[in-house]
């Protein structure tokens, strides 16, 4: 049930950190390798985990180990309990496997009483700091053991701030720290209805049992929650001897890390305080002095810590993250853990220790965090900048990266100022396939509804656009252009700054830093590359989102959308026209006035992506989406087509469903106007043979939407084939030209019947997102009104867009998978929804076989280290 | 290839219809049993198989044996191909395994040619008679085999009137109808190029293919696609001995059925005509008489034809529908078939038999059609009456009945012309949950959107109340309340009929019957409760629905909706105030006002059921469908709760969704307005511990919708059983009270996880109708736009919303039902989705192991017998 950790005995080390937490753990293992670690004892987090078993009582047994191990933390230290002479204080802290930093409670210097005090008076000689040490006891304890308002204790002292004439703390004299103990006992008393504990033994009993209760609270299990942390005993505690860096000027305190947490840089990073406690630190209330000033303060204490940095980097092979204490001149290890870094320190320690060969290779890849490898990748605000910055609202972080800009209210207005010199984001309520030109065009996005994967999020990622989606407290007005905020009204000369990764809405322009991509990014995607079996592709729709992922190593396109190609200027005025006409003849001349720049479009593409498979995914929106919903583009629409404003609405509201979702699109649309199909099929086929003829190693791949059953997959890749051979005949090419005809799988009842799919399908890609939305009856535009609660309630762990729903849906993508292969052996298996990008989703795909995922073009990289991290932890099991 | 049927000898009988269809199995059948047939042959539909799989040649052999086989023929008449003396005809007709009236070609008098046509004239000494079954066969033959447009044939026949100045077909004399036959020839060679065949082997071969032809023409692929006949081989060809009605008086012909088909009633049943061939009943040029006329006729045959009807029925122990001609005073049998009936002589016929000891009751169970029970409870138009309506649009019949009634335009019109006394029809673009009260109360409903399962349709089924959807050629226009039809306008003072059973819209009124249940119907039910496993209950919301579905046997309520309470005049503004509350406080005075009209609504139909179990749903659609949309309700709606116009549309705007289908409703609002589920559940206690004080056996179970995971449920079910121990507290009610919990089995993911759900449930209802649309991914509401188009294609063999899809859906619902059972092993399950109803559906309920289906209450009857017949098949197996 206990651990003990000193000099004399240590029976912990820190592979043990599941039984002793990670403080613990790490105390032991410092302690065990000869650093100079103040001895104490770990009460294992099994025993925390007996305490909630037996209905919050205490273990049977543990208060006999505790004294135990407190009289051989007497005899190492030569201190006691209760003594005048010499008395012993301890530190009673939590401690878990994992890293809950400021949820628990913590009770320092255990041990005093009237007696004590005395003692320690003398031994110090300084009775102020002894009075001034019980004094936090009884506060802390009373606090954090018995529930006091710490307000009480606030009161107290103010009393006698009031009656020394002083303002702060440190001015009251000896005399005023000695009555603010009576007083603070007086407190406790009245609160807790019986006298402050003069028995130490009784102190430690009453401490150790906050401390397992400390793991419970609404708090520390919403921490856990928000964390993902599932899986833990409970709290290890942590008793361990005082140490004080606030004994005079020979004493000290500080933190530091063995290496630059935010740039990796190889060079001891940290601070100290002289005659100061760990919490002044944490405070902030002095400013702490950097280490590499601490030679000239104590150079044999600053050549020790040094000395003792690398041999915990030696040690632990990895960056450490250590706290310490110089208690008159002698310095004490008081904690080590892996440090916490960003992105690009990740990356650059990685490398860096490979070079220096404290680790391999495997070791490495292991180590970074795939999803903090955005920070690496896109533009970010400077930290410095960001202090200062006006947070007005906080929506979600839909996609990451920072933009500052001008508001502008309607798409239209985006691009018009653009084009007259002005940088300005997109402010809507939400956004619809109307706007994304003026989306392309923005800076960056910026919506009061929606969730992560509104339509203004998912279509951001995929560019790597900024977006902070669903900001509810903006209330836009879009026609008198204002946004109101808490009553504040800003407009379009007003700039606002959004934090993608953050989530945050900032007032005015806020300093902006682009990152470079180092050499050591490079190094790591190499090393992934040699792992990792799942291929890599991205969704791009323009040849410059294809060129971008390329250079971030997409080895394909998985999803090219043919949608969004319809909404530039000269196009969507035939597409609406292809839309409302009445007749088979009337849209086909529509369709022929639009294919010339389908085929553009995918010339581009083809180019971009050249000796790479492209799938392009057919027409898949309802078509209302491309009709003008406001009354003046109407009106012009109606003009040019000759027909009245009201024909022109009727076919308008024809063409709405209540559900569209669930309604006339992606297949059902080449179902009923095949010509679309043909149009489409037709542009891709001349733009492969016209790239070929000019050397240009095209490979589309053709990828029919929302298939349902295998008989609309089989009709449709009739018709599509039928085409393929006119286009050849027609365009007398003869060479060879196999396009792979293949479905997205996104309806459940493809899922359930891909066996009889697979028979038509050259490959299935799966369409997470419509798979997730069906799956679990949740439209993405609407999830936001009750998504919270559900978090909130733990109904579900995580937003199912965000991260793959393994249970439910996961399993209809394995029954998929295995079906679809008993058909066909070599059935390529792909997905492409927003999960492609998102790291345990990468790792499931990788499980249930897939071939390659595909994701936005920044998350390339991403799902390239956890496509090879997957494998190295399948292969170190 | 070939069976051959006569007095010398017969190969086949009426087992073989697979191989010699209908006709030729019931041919040789007849034949077999001594009964006059005019002797033949039938080639099977094999021959006609191998005629498709050898791309439409005639199989090696088939004319040697037809050869083979005509010589038999010969023999047997004593009649000769190509006489002068005593020349052979025939006739050629299809007869595949199901009867496909009209929808394949036959040609009569085969044989005849420039010689035979002189022996035919000597034989019968009438020349007339001769050439004019001559000229049927050149026309016939020209049509039917060679395509020769019917046109031509008819001007020819013109110009033969005009010249001898007659206007009917039968006033032209003998030189005229000769004349006829050259001329004939000559249109046949014109269209053909070459003349018309002599040679009578020749003519039956090209005539065998042309039937073989007529298989797949598009009209007859059609009818099997509408009829849903699968898994044929072809056609058979029958070749038969021609008999003459016509050969004079002494010759006839008619139809019959051996009992009543319409009432059942054991009465031969049919018509003849002398001198007259079979088309010329079918044409209806002249008026028969009835079949118990003929004794006066011709007493011998009339009783030969009674003894031959005995024989029939004895023999096949099924009501008969028979043909049969007189040629010259000998009566000769040509068909026999099982005679189709009303669902109200199915019902009557299988219980005579069975008391006639023809039958038993599991054949008499296994022979009525389930699906023709609604028209034995539903009011339909008299037959005659229809006759002469005018039918001006045909939309879906979506709810089965007659209704007549002047047109209104909106729910509230409706209400308020009702209690003027009026009967009125709804007659809407498409309905929506406000429409409710105007909905129930009007005679039908008839909108011009929407397919058999929108929202009128559901409804509308669900009350039993007669409505046609989506006749799309109605132009409504609510406002000015008038509807036009192809240019036609009608209004608030004319009166349509609309036929729920076939979908068509009639001008003015229609005379109606109203059935009567016959004790043979109490009898059939009583049998089938005997066989059958499952239990059948019933969807209503009201005790009226609740009383009359437990008088068709219903054996509990299987789904009872809570929200179309709430639309009702009293509860509807509390309803909305609760929904508009933007506080919980305010939000819980509204439910406080509501809980009473719940409490009373249960208490009324716990009555109703009393002894029977009461699945009650908690409240399911999105709380938007219960505002106001129009702005004169939402105007009123303000001013009475005293804010402006402005914010209440703003919070209707707020709460509305881009798929409300897949949005915040069912169990989502549970979990977000605890209030609304603390309301229902305590109004549900609250009814039945107040029932239970009267000795009212009250016995409700709690259904929660729309589940996707376990959490979910858990949780609900948690605050549900707290509210059940507060009422009890409250009410001090300490007897048993045990209401079971469980869920709607509707989302997909449910399904998929249903083993962890089923550890807090205690029973699932299959929600068939969402698990359709999300399964599927298509929105019951938006489905017409594309439906049409994926029937005709045969993409789906019929709509699953009616028809379960058993492949897909058929699935999850399997899975779900082994799983939950794994869980917990007497998991109650039931099925409350429209397919509760649907016969083919029924027993795919019964094979997976339902406990229960639950249906509109005029379909209780037809699922219980579905559910017997199901069990007899089986058994039978």
């Amino acid at each position: 049930m206990v651990y003990y950790f000193g000099r004399s005995r240590t029976d912990g080390d820190s592979s043990q950190k599941q039984l002793l937490g990670g403080k613990g753990a790490n105390l032991a293992e410092m302690s065990s390798i000869g650093l100079p670690v103040p001895p104490g004892f770990t009460i294992t987090t099994e025993v925390c985990e007996g305490y909630y078993e037996q209905k919050q009582s205490m273990p049977k047994g543990l208060m006999d180990a505790v004294r135990d191990n407190v009289r051989t933390l007497e005899k190492e230290t030569g201190k006691q309990f209760d003594s005048v002479d010499n008395p012993l204080l301890v530190s009673v802290r939590s401690g878990a496997a994992v890293s809950m930093p400021g949820m628990m409670d913590t009770v320092l210097n255990l041990g005093l009483n009237d007696k004590a005090v005395e003692g320690l008076a003398i031994i110090t000689g300084n009775r102020r700091f002894a009075y001034d040490a019980y004094r936090r006891l009884i506060n802390m304890y009373g606090d954090v053991v018995m529930g006091v308002d710490h307000e009480a204790f606030e009161a107290a002292f103010d009393k006698i701030k009031k009656k020394y004439k002083v303002e702060l703390d440190t001015d009251v004299p000896e005399q005023g720290i000695v009555a603010l103990c009576a007083a603070y006992q007086d407190v406790y008393k009245k609160h807790v209805g019986s006298a402050f504990p003069q028995d130490p033994m009784r102190q430690l009993e009453l401490a150790i049992e906050a401390v397992f209760k400390s793991w419970n609270t609404t708090r520390a299990k919403r921490y856990r929650e928000i964390n993902e942390i599932t899986g833990l005993r409970g709290t290890a505690v942590n008793v361990q001897a005082m140490v004080f860096g606030n004994m005079g000027d020979d004493s000290g305190t500080g933190v530091a890390f063995t290496r630059d947490p935010s740039t990796g840089e190889d060079k001891f990073y940290g601070e100290f305080l002289v005659n100061a406690q760990g919490e002044d630190v944490v405070a902030g209330i002095r400013t702490p002095r950097p280490v590499k000033e601490m030679s000239r303060w104590n150079k044999g204490v600053h050549a020790r810590l040094i000395e003792i940095k690398d041999t915990l980097e030696q040690h632990y092979r990895d960056m450490q993250d250590i706290e310490f204490t110089i208690e008159r001149g002698k310095l004490y290890m008081l904690q080590t853990r892996t440090g916490k870094r960003t992105g690009a320190a990740a990356v650059r320690i990685a490398v860096e220790m490979v070079k220096q060969k404290l680790i391999n290779e495997t070791q490495a890849l292991l180590r970074i965090p795939a999803e903090d490898l955005t920070q690496v990748l896109l533009p970010h605000f400077a930290a410095k900048a960001k202090r200062n910055a006006e947070v007005i609202a906080t929506g979600l972080p839909a996609s990451p990266g920072a933009a500052t800009g001008k508001l502008a209210f309607s798409a239209d207005e985006v691009v018009k100022r653009t084009a007259d010199g002005e940088q300005v984001l997109l402010v809507r309520k939400e956004t619809s396939p109307e706007d994304v030109d003026g989306m392309h065009t923005a800076v960056g996005i910026l919506t009061s509804t929606g969730g992560m994967t509104s339509h203004a999020a998912v279509v951001a990622r995929g560019w790597g656009k900024c977006c902070v989606a669903g900001a509810g407290v903006l209330q836009i007005d879009a026609k008198k252009k204002t946004v109101t905020v808490n009553g504040k009204k800003f407009g379009v000369k007003d700039v606002f700054s959004i934090d993608g990764s953050t989530g945050e809405v900032i007032v005015g322009a806020v300093e902006r830093e682009q990152p470079k991509l180092s050499g050591d990014f490079e190094t790591v995607m190499k090393w992934a590359d040699k792992h990792r079996r799942l291929k890599v592709r991205t969704n791009a729709d323009t040849p410059r989102d294809a060129k971008r992922a390329r250079e971030f190593g997409a080895e394909g396109i998985g999803l090219c959308r043919t949608e969004h190609m319809f909404f530039e200027e000269d196009r969507i005025g035939w597409m609406r026209r292809m839309i409302l006409s009445e007749t088979k003849v009337e849209r086909e001349k529509a369709l022929t006035k639009l294919l010339p720049y389908q085929r553009r479009d995918f010339e581009g593409i083809f180019k971009a992506m050249k000796g790479l498979p492209v799938t392009i995914r057919l027409l898949d929106p309802p078509l209302h989406e491309f009709l003008p919903h406001e009354r003046d583009a109407q009106k012009a629409l109606a003009a040019e087509m000759d027909i009245t404003l009201k024909r022109l609405q009727q076919r308008v509201h024809g063409l709405s469903e209540m559900n569209p979702m669930l309604g006339h699109r992606g297949c059902r649309l080449a179902v009923t106007y095949p010509e679309i199909l043909e149009m489409q099929v037709r542009a891709i086929v001349e733009a492969t043979i016209n790239c070929r003829k000019k050397k240009v190693d095209a490979k589309p791949e053709i990828m029919i939407p929302l298939i349902g059953t295998r008989e609309e997959l089989a009709l449709l890749r009739e018709r599509t084939e039928q085409v393929i051979v006119d286009v050849k005949k027609v365009k007398k090419f003869t060479g060879k030209l196999e396009i792979p005809i293949g479905t997205m799988i996104e309806i459940p009842r493809a899922a359930l019947t891909s066996g009889g799919i697979a028979e038509v399908a050259d490959f299935f890609s799966f369409g997470t997102n419509d798979l997730t939305q069906l799956t679990f009856g949740f439209s993405r535009d609407d999830i936001n009104s009750f998504l919270p609660d559900y978090l909130e309630d733990e109904i579900l762990p995580v937003d199912p867009f965000q991260r793959l729903d393994v249970e439910g849906v996961g399993q209809l993508v394995k029954k998929s998978c295995v079906d679809g292969r008993a058909t066909k052996r070599d059935l390529k298996l792909g997905i492409c929804g927003e999960h492609g990008g998102d790291p345990s989703s990468v790792r499931f795909f990788h499980k249930v076989g897939l071939d390659y995922v595909s994701c936005s073009p920044f998350r390339v990289p991403i799902a390239r280290l956890v496509a090879a991290q997957v494998v190295l932890e399948e292969a170190s099991k």
